[in-house]
C-alpha cells in the first residue's frame, strides 16, 4: 500500500472488525470462590484500608501505578482539526495504543464531551485518583496551556501536552542532532515558526530556552508583532514578548526571507520553493504539518534545503511525540514521579538525540528509527534517573 | 483458606506483586510502519470523518462498543464505608475485573476525587463518549440516586447504580424463587427492610414494584415514620410515601415482630436469634451485610428461620450484584441500547431465577452458582431480546 485512500480503507475494515483497537484485561483470573475472595470482597479491603488509614501510595497496590489517561476534547485532533471528542475516540485510541506498544504504558483514551476549559480541569481533576499521568492530547490553544497549567498546580501527577510539549521536544532533539552534524550552533541560527497554536508555542518557548536569539512567530495572519497587539489574547501575548526582538511585521513571505530555519505546524502545501529559495543558505526545513508537511521534502531539497524534516514516516526525520512520549512516562510511572519539569524533560529530549551514534547521523538520520526497540526504555531510564536525583 | 486474615493477608501480596488487577492491551498490533499507518496516522482519519460528518454511531469503531466505567466516589464501599475515591481503587478494580470474567465486558475503574453530586454529574457526562455504560458503584445515599437520575436524563448509554438497583435486582430473583418453592405468593409477605441507603431504598422500592403490601423501612435510628418527617431528606421522604401503611413507628425491635421477610443491608451481628423468634413463622432472613451477615445463618435457622441468604460465598444463597450486573451490561452493550428501564431489568432478574430448574430448587439453592458458565449469557441475551424488540 502507498496510497492514502488504501490506507483509509484499510483502517475503516479494521476499526469495524474490532470495535475499538483496545482491551481491558485482567491480570488475574477469578474463576473459583477464593480467586474472587481475594481479588474482591473481602480481600480487596485490605489494600483499601492501607491506603485510607495509613497513607500508603495507591501505586503500590492498584493501577495507577502504570496507567495515564489521555484526554482529549477533540478540538485540534491532528489532520482533522476541531471534531469534538466523541469523534476523536478512533484518533484517541490509536495514541493510547502507542504507548502500551512503545512504552508499555497502559493508556486509557479519555474523550471529552465538553471544550470547556473549567469543565476540563474539574474532569481531569476528579477522575484523577486511578491514573498516575496525564497525557492532554489534540486540544487546541489557548485553552490547553490553561488547562495544563492548572492541573500541573492541582494535581500531584505528572501533567504533559503532548500535542504541544511533545512535539517541540522531538523537534529539539532533532535540532540537536543537526547542530551536531553541522557544527553550527543553535542560539545562532535564525528562526521562523509558522503556526501559533498548540504546537507553534510550545516550538517558540523551546527554541528560547535553547537561547535561540532570533525567532519569528506567524499565525495565519501574519508576524506575530507589535502592529497586531490589539487582537492578541493571553497566549499571543506571551509570544509577541519572547520572539520577534527586531520588530518585523508582515506575513509569511516576509517572515521567511533570509531565515536558516522554518518550523511549519499548519496547513499542508502552503511553503513554496520560493519561499525556501528567499531563506538563508541551505535552510533546515521542518515541515511538519499533518497528514501532508507544508512542503515535499524533495520540493524543499530541490529549493536548496540542507535539512527537511517532517511528520511523516514516508520521508526521512519523521518528527512524532511518540519518539519520546512513552519512554518519557515509562520513566515517569518507574520513578512513581510526582510531577514534571523542564529538567525532566530536557533529560528525555537529550537522550533521545544521543540515541543516534555519531557516525550513523546524516541530514537525513537526525533522529533514531521509531521501531527501534530500545528507544523508550533508554529514554524512560534517563527520565527515571533524574526524578529520583530529585527526590532524593 | 478460611480465614479473613489469610484473606487479607493473599490479597495484599497479590496487590503488592501486581501493582493493579487490570492491564489495558491492544487488539491490533503496532510493529511495522504499516500497522502505525492504519491504526493510528493517517488511518484513523478516516473512522473519526465518518463519526463526526457522516454522524455514525462510535460503537461501529471504537472501544465505546464494548467498555463501561465503573464510577465511585468511594463515599459508601462495601465492607469499608466511606473511604473516598482513591482508596477505593482496589475494590473498584476488582469490579471491573468481575465484569471481564463474568460478562466479557471491558470495564475502566474510575475513582474519583470529588463526593459532590454536582462535579460527579459533570465528571462523568464529561468521560462519557468513551464509554457504552456506566455502572456507578459504592456511592452512598442519597446523592447516589441524584446522580443516577441526572445521568440518565443526560446521556444516551444506560445507567445504572450497582450498590443500590444491582443488589435489589439479585435480591428480587431470590424471592421469585422463594414463592416458586413455597408457594407463597410475594405481595402477601409482611417485609421488613433494614437499611435505608442505596441498597435498603432500592430493594424496599423493589417490593413496592412486586406489590408488596405491608413493607416497613428501619434507618439506624429505627422506622421510616411519619413521626420522624423533620428529620427525611428527599430520598426518606420517597420511602415515608412508599411504605409502612400502618403506620407503625419505633426501633427495628419494633418493626420486625411477626414479619415474614426480613432483608438487612446494614451492619454485621445486630439481628439476634430473639428478634428472629419474634418474626412470623418461618421467616426469610437476608442478611447481607458486607463483609459479614447481619445474623448467622446456622444461628438463624436455629431460631426458625426457612430461608437465609447472605452476601457472603461461604453460606448458601450468595446474593451478590455480580450474578447479574455483568450480564446486564453484556446484553445491553450487545444491543447497543440507549438507556436502562424496568422492562429491561425485570427481563434480566427473572432471567436469573429461571435459571434454577424446579428440581434443583430447595431453601439452600435459590441462586444459579455464581461460577456457572451460562448465567451471564443467558441474561446477555434475554436484556438484548427487549432491548431490541423496543428499538424495532
Amino acid at each position: 500500500m502507498t496510497d492514502k485512500e488504501e490506507y483509509y480503507e484499510e483502517s475503516l475494515r479494521l476499526h469495524a472488525r474490532h470495535k475499538g483497537k483496545l482491551e481491558i484485561t485482567g491480570k488475574v483470573r477469578v474463576r473459583t470462590e477464593e480467586e474472587m475472595k481475594v481479588a474482591y470482597l473481602p480481600g480487596a479491603i485490605e489494600p483499601c484500608l492501607l491506603i485510607e488509614r495509613a497513607g500508603e501510595d495507591a501505586r503500590k497496590y492498584s493501577i495507577k501505578a502504570n496507567t495515564i489517561a489521555v484526554v482529549s476534547d477533540g478540538s485540534a485532533v491532528p489532520g482533522l482539526g476541531n471534531i469534538g471528542g466523541p469523534a476523536a475516540l478512533p484518533m484517541i485510541e490509536g495514541k493510547a495504543l502507542l504507548f502500551k506498544e512503545f512504552g508499555e504504558v497502559d493508556a486509557f483514551p479519555l474523550c471529552l464531551s465538553t471544550q470547556d476549559p473549567d469543565e476540563i480541569v474539574l474532569t481531569v481533576k476528579s477522575i484523577s485518583p486511578a491514573f498516575g499521568g496525564i497525557c492532554l492530547d489534540g486540544i487546541s490553544a489557548p485553552g490547553c496551556f490553561e488547562i495544563k497549567r492548572r492541573l500541573r498546580e492541582e494535581l500531584d501527577i505528572p501533567v504533559w501536552l503532548d500535542s504541544g510539549d511533545g512535539i517541540a521536544a522531538v523537534v529539539n532533539a532533532a535540532l540537536i542532532n543537526a547542530c551536531r552534524l553541522t557544527g553550527r550552533p543553535l542560539s545562532e541560527l535564525k528562526a521562523v515558526v509558522f503556526g501559533a497554536g498548540a504546537a507553534g508555542s510550545a516550538i517558540a518557548k523551546m527554541l528560547v530556552r535553547e537561547n535561540v536569539q532570533d525567532i519569528v512567530v506567524c499565525d495565519s495572519k501574519g508576524i506575530i508583532s507589535a502592529s497586531r497587539i490589539s487582537e492578541f489574547e493571553e497566549d499571543k501575548l506571551e509570544l509577541l514578548e519572547l520572539t520577534n526582538k527586531n520588530g518585523l511585521s508582515g506575513n509569511l513571505m516576509d517572515a521567511i526571507a533570509g531565515r536558516d530555519l522554518f518550523i511549519g505546524v499548519s496547513k499542508p502545501d502552503i511553503l513554496t520553493e520560493v519561499m525556501v529559495r528567499s531563506m538563508a543558505k541551505e535552510p533546515w526545513i521542518f515541515a511538519l504539518a499533518d497528514p501532508d508537511p507544508e512542503i515535499l521534502p524533495e520540493k524543499a531539497k530541490a529549493a536548496g534545503a540542507y535539512i527537511t524534516c517532517t511528520g511523516s514516516q514516508d520521508y526521512a526525520n519523521y518528527i512524532t511525540n511518540t519518539l519520546l512520549t512513552p519512554g518519557l512516562f515509562r520513566g515517569l510511572l518507574d520513578a512513581e514521579a510526582d510531577g514534571i519539569n523542564d529538567e525532566i524533560v530536557s533529560a528525555a529530549i537529550r537522550e533521545l538525540a544521543g540515541l543516534v551514534p555519531g557516525d550513523e547521523l546524516s541530514e537525513d538520520c537526525l533522529l533514531p528509527f521509531i521501531f527501534d526497540e530500545d528507544v523508550a526504555a533508554r529514554i524512560a531510564e534517563a527520565v527515571a534517573k533524574v526524578v529520583a536525583e530529585k527526590t532524593i
